[in-house]
């Protein structure tokens, strides 16, 4: 299927995003090669208003580029498209090793597209500058969904710290719901601190699990079942589907035992499968609930204002920290200061306070 | 009882302590009032290693103070102590409301006095600033704990924030260990954050909750079942005994759930009254159990320089916050670029590098 054709065609379903502006993205070099026209920011963002995907895509690149020359122009892209941001999900999803999260996303995706919505897929996976972006990866492991008009399937940006990975798929966000996408999925790889980073940029957050008898929770990082607003026992098909209605019923036990939620929702568990397309549809119909539940008492709109301000102080804290830990004294003088609290000749608070003196270049015996 | 006549006969116990070096704390003013005398470093750490008490107590009130005159003293003090304070077992206590703490800690407490053991319980309570501090309370709410010649009793410095309250609670472990007590009770007021810090500073976490079906948890903050090395259920007695039992099984059905410990200890769930006294002895022996299991496989070695490297970290961070936030021009501006973030006209990332433009003085449009 022609990409652009498809795209054209979904438009008519979305009523109100008005046809893309006669940008040609591509224009020839002398040697006959295509080249990236230059945008400013103004056309960057009525392309995207425009739903424009190949604009859309060069936005999101530059928002992830970090060339400084790069950078002014993505923040200006990005304040713009802020207020055009807000009437959206976004679904956090994660999962166990083998919880087939690439398989249930495709089957998942495939649905809520089928639904009329237009779907993003976004991954935040620090580890993926490994392999420097996985875009080719992405597309094979979701291949109906990544050739799907209703669909935008985005790779992790493959670029250092978790920090600056996180904030970029927040930006991605903002730049994906003002081209019209209404429906977010952040898909996280599972590293610990990478979903609590997830956890503080959706409205709703999905876990996936085996069915088993505990032991599989060795694949789930602290504090990730607390999290968690559903969580899905996955392969529930054939002989595995009364194992994992035995495991339903264990975790909605297990559940009364963690502490209650801020939002007022009580977590659900259910069990699907994507390989037999059962239990998809109610698990859309339970966010959908939680939508309606949590707007209705104000959770919804106040969570994601105090995201924002929880977010600007992390980006603070973790500012702070690289200065002082890329501090040239101050890493030099780290692993001696280590091996004495290994030694045990020195306090905690006396290590901090000696790294600090050099950071601050204070005097210090 | 006296409580120096009671100190001295307990001495007689404890084999390879020392007698106290012949100090006189008290001197007599020129009015007939008593008077501090001024002990040097030296004459303080003395007197610790000796187990002198008063000496012990003053040396805490110094560690306490927040005078700059005491700090240096204070640091000496500590670090020649540190050597000494390896050979003990912390434990760290909270639990619900109304699972009767105190109650606890004074049965308990006995018990392991009772076993030859000298014990120091210390509090971490951030919100005791209020009271002024609580000796008097700490007093009477374990009464006969509070006389016993091999315990001692210390409650929260009453001073400000919690990184200093724990701090101060570290370094107070450091000499209660030096002095000779080879058992540490550190209680937290379960307020959430004071829970994360002291799991920083104890070997075995007990968690202390009430017979109930989950509502009770409601008492509970995130992330301290998981801290869990054991859960006693209390007040299980007469008619409450059974209902106690069925919550015992419960719970070790949940802890099934949780991420497994990296110490390798399967966290254990016991029923207790400390009113009948039973099941004070049991829980005891699991402790000793997980001491010996921890130090065969060098987990608890490994464990306490980790800690302390931890706390290093987390000390330098603190002080990074407050530094930043305690900026004249920054804490002007939080409220405004804070509102701006609540009306959505500005990402969290601006946000931050606005503030943290003023912080470091750089210029900004």
């Amino acid at each position: 299927m022609d990409k652009k054709e498809g795209f054209k065609s979904s438009l008519k379903v979305y009523k109100g995003i008005p046809q893309p502006p006669s940008i040609n993205p591509d224009v020839l070099t002398k040697s006959g090669h295509k080249r990236r026209k230059k945008y400013s920011a103004d056309e960057f963002v009525s392309g995207i208003l425009a739903g424009n995907r190949t604009i859309l895509s060069q936005a999101i690149t530059l928002v992830e580029s970090s060339l400084p020359e790069h950078y002014e122009t993505a923040q200006v892209i990005i304040e713009k498209c802020l207020p055009f941001s807000s009437k959206s999900i976004r679904i956090g999803i994660t999962g166990v090793p083998g919880a087939g999260k690439s398989t249930f996303i495709e089957t998942f995706g495939l649905y809520i597209t089928g639904e009329g919505r237009k779907l993003a897929v976004l991954t935040v996976d620090p580890s993926s500058q490994l392999s420097k972006g996985s875009i080719l990866g992405d597309k094979t492991r979701m291949e109906q969904l990544s050739i799907h008009p209703g669909a935008f399937i985005r790779p992790s940006p493959a670029t250092g710290a978790l920090g600056g990975v996180a904030r970029k798929t927040r930006e991605t966000i903002i730049l994906c719901e003002a081209a019209g996408f209404n429906t977010v999925l952040v898909e996280t790889v599972g590293v610990g601190q990478s979903e609590t980073e997830v956890h503080s940029m959706v409205d709703f957050f999905l876990l996936l699990m085996l069915a088993g008898g505990g032991d599989e929770l060795q694949g789930i990082k602290r504090g990730i079942m607390e999290m968690a607003d559903m969580i899905a026992i996955t392969k529930a098909d054939g002989a595995n589907k009364l194992f994992a209605e035995n495991t339903r019923v264990s975790f909605e036990n297990a559940l009364r035992f963690f502490p209650k939620k801020t939002s007022g929702w009580v977590p659900q568990v259910h069990t699907c499968s994507a390989l037999a397309n059962t239990g998809i549809k109610e698990l859309w119909e339970i966010i959908i609930e939680y939508s309606a539940f949590t707007r209705n008492s104000g959770y919804f709109e106040t969570f994601r204002k105090e995201q924002a301000v929880i977010r600007m102080h992390n980006t603070i804290i973790e500012y702070l920290n690289n200065s002082f830990y890329n501090h040239k004294e101050v890493r030099s003088l780290v692993p001696e200061i280590e091996n004495q609290l290994y030694e045990g000749t020195i306090t905690s608070y006396k290590a901090a306070i000696k790294l600090l003196d050099k950071y601050f270049k204070r005097h210090t015996e």
